[in-house]
């Protein structure tokens, strides 16, 4: 398996991510894909650090993209712009 | 000048670093280098994303680094991991 594995961030603790993260890498994913919108980001980025810097040998970060979508909020109907992080690990 | 400039993200708001990064970049600067920690990492991507989508046309994100750097607490001593975001912008 080698096709990219998304991991989306939400409101759960960080190290349920993390644990998420290594069992796909050791199912044999080559890369991972951690996802996250908004406050998330944050989190996002502590899931990488601490996979890559406690658990996974050799795994390191290979690319993190940011980008901007628009939600639309289900209230009000209003459409918001949201950062999005993308941060790719990998072997 | 080509040397970057940092801006480290903190407690103001979103628009008050976005305005700071469009200053250096209108007064010469080719890069500009947005950093933050902890839970300002959320806010760092939102300065970068408004900065580069609303504002400067032609500028756009080089490279994003994260990492992790231990905080010590004043109040209680104690040593913290807290994750660390680098993100550059340039022309």
């Amino acid at each position: 398996m080698s096709e990219p594995n998304p991991i989306f961030i939400g409101k759960k603790p960080v190290m349920n991510y993390v644990l998420a993260c290594l069992t796909l890498f050791q199912n044999g994913s080559d890369s991972v894909i951690i996802k996250a919108r908004g406050r998330a980001i944050s989190k996002a980025v502590d899931v990488a650090q601490i996979t890559i810097r406690r658990f996974a040998t050799g795994i390191g970060v290979k690319k993190i993209n940011t980008d901007t979508e628009q939600v639309k909020s289900n209230k009000t109907g209003s459409v918001n712009n949201v950062s999005s992080i993308e941060i790719h690990l990998g072997r």
